[in-house]
């Protein structure tokens, strides 16, 4: 089969790989529909070493069940998956607790012998606690929205759902990119009423804006902290989602937040250290988030999705064929594209 | 009057200050019963840049009310009442939302025309929000128990309160101080059946046992560490109460803490950075605490400390008075002395 493999910064191919097959009775193959790249995918995109043999790269899709090994007793050939962007076993004690990223059974695509999602196939372990079944045909409107279930929109739900945003609560997001977004998006679907957007790409704060932002602050650092403060009266809010993960993001957070309050990080943090200085200490901040347990989110997420109340597919702004996939990296990392949906 | 003034490190006297007087009229004037030396005060202690004009100190005491303004409605001359760590107003929004610490009109004891804690009286702002009054007299085997609440027992308490310890979460406490010690019988209290005390102080940790420790870690760094995920089958404990302010301090707490845990810290933090890196992130854990709002949690304790259920007191190992408070100091920092109680 084809998929996508990485090299190195800025070097990601789509080559011959030999088909999936199913090694365990607890694993599945599963033919991929739809599958997409993740900012997180830019991060080695950006600066990884360079590698004689590459690696499958990609950890978001939707596809069709082909194969399952004699433990998936909960799947059949034929039904329509999605994939979370870890998989799990979903019976152990941290899969039980809802921490389905530190599951005792589980791991990454893309790692030994698993496939990565950005090809034509995958090979699924622990299939049965893995896979949702989602009510989809091969083709339909909601596909796209069905994909983001894989990573983007649990990712910020985990985010606005860890920093405890309710209908009492006030909310800046930080970061416009398609994950910001759909912190906007959950934090509306909990009730926030007053959701400020930091982002200075005027296509996605609009997406914002549709997605339930009520202000949108397009300066960054000092400046930008002031203009959230001046739209508080003074005092910042009460959660703050950090959707970026550099260095000026979490300042930033820290500038914005109300005394009391929680800034939740979903984006992979690229420093080594938070300032939760003694300043910090005073104001009683809280420093939550982390990688997002996707697959614990789901099921909670899918109803809203079915019922067309919530859109998150509206983040994939461009749609490419497997083929085209290193271009597709491409002009996410431009920034000419949000989101890059892959239909192989 | 006499009161404790700090000149720079090592240099605490006790001299003549004007006796305190009404200047507002929510202010109270209170004589002191008991007062007492807190950690916190070692860290001006120990690195104050010397001063010709010294500042009074002291943030802990009980006292007898001998004076009110005209709009302290709830007091009257003769009330024992205990004083929280800061005055708060106690009706603000910060207040309402128990955050006393971040209040208004709000202040900490020592600073411009407000008396320290450590001195014979002390001119009370905000007296009707600040002060609580206490069912005893001027002497009793309780006084010293009810003092805690002024900031000790209230400390320890927000530190397992913001972790979310219970019945189900097993529960790490770093630091064998009076706060650490505190720590441990507020986790106790909340339900929590496994708490591992990690302290070195033979006879502080014997009290720990006293207060609910289940097991005690002396090892330090590496070995410390070690030692609770023996103890926790490998993984760490899910809440971590950081109870010391050193960096050594809380990377023990990311070293035992449990995938999805929380540390919660009470120690002012003597480091500007938290490291809470990629790794920390992949593991979903949470930060949280900070300067405990000690006034929120009076009403609440202080039951259990009239039934005798708590005795937070025993953390005292040594009473002196006001003319012995230079000596006391120094014994504290000689960790000569646990906790040092002031009679003046």
């Amino acid at each position: 089969m084809r998929a996508t493999l990485i090299y190195g910064a800025g070097d990601v191919r789509v080559e011959d790989v030999p088909d999936p097959k199913l090694h365990e009775p607890t694993d599945a193959v599963v033919r991929v529909l739809r599958s997409c790249i993740c900012g997180s995918d830019l991060w080695p995109y950006g600066s990884m070493a360079k590698r004689d043999k590459g690696w499958q790269i990609g950890h978001e899709f939707l596809g069709i069940v082909e194969e399952v090994g004699s433990e998936v007793g909960n799947l059949t050939p034929g039904d329509v998956v999605v994939a979370p962007f870890v998989w799990a076993d979903n019976t152990c004690d941290f899969c039980r607790e809802g921490l389905h990223t530190s599951c005792r059974n589980g791991g990454g695509w893309g790692s030994k012998n698993v496939d990565g999602g950005q090809g034509e196939a995958v090979r699924v372990p622990q299939a049965q606690g893995t896979l949702v079944k989602v009510p989809a045909g091969e083709d339909g409107a909601l596909l796209s929205s069905f994909l983001t279930l894989s990573d983007v929109f649990p990712t910020g739900h985990h985010c606005a759902a860890t920093a405890g945003v309710n209908e009492r609560t006030t909310v800046t997001v930080i970061g416009d990119g398609a994950v910001g977004l759909c912190a906007v998006l959950s934090a509306k679907r909990l009730g926030a009423e007053r959701i400020i957007l930091m982002g200075r790409h005027t296509d996605r704060t609009d997406l914002g804006r549709d997605f339930g932002a009520t202000d949108v602050v397009a300066e960054r650092g000092e400046e930008g902290v002031e203009k959230v403060r001046e739209l508080t009266g003074g005092d910042g809010t009460h959660t703050v989602l950090e959707c970026v993960g550099l260095r000026p993001a979490i300042e930033t957070a820290f500038g914005v937040v109300r005394d009391g309050g929680v800034i939740s990080r979903v984006g992979v943090p690229q420093y080594p250290d938070v300032p939760l200085d003694s300043k910090a200490f005073m104001k009683n901040i809280t420093v939550t988030g982390g990688v997002a347990p996707a697959r614990a989110y789901i099921e909670q997420l899918l109803p809203d999705v079915l019922d067309g109340k919530v859109e998150p597919g509206r983040v994939f702004d461009r749609t490419i064929g497997l083929d085209e996939v290193p271009d597709g990296y491409r002009a996410m990392a431009d920034r000419e594209a949000l989101k890059v949906l892959i239909a192989p």
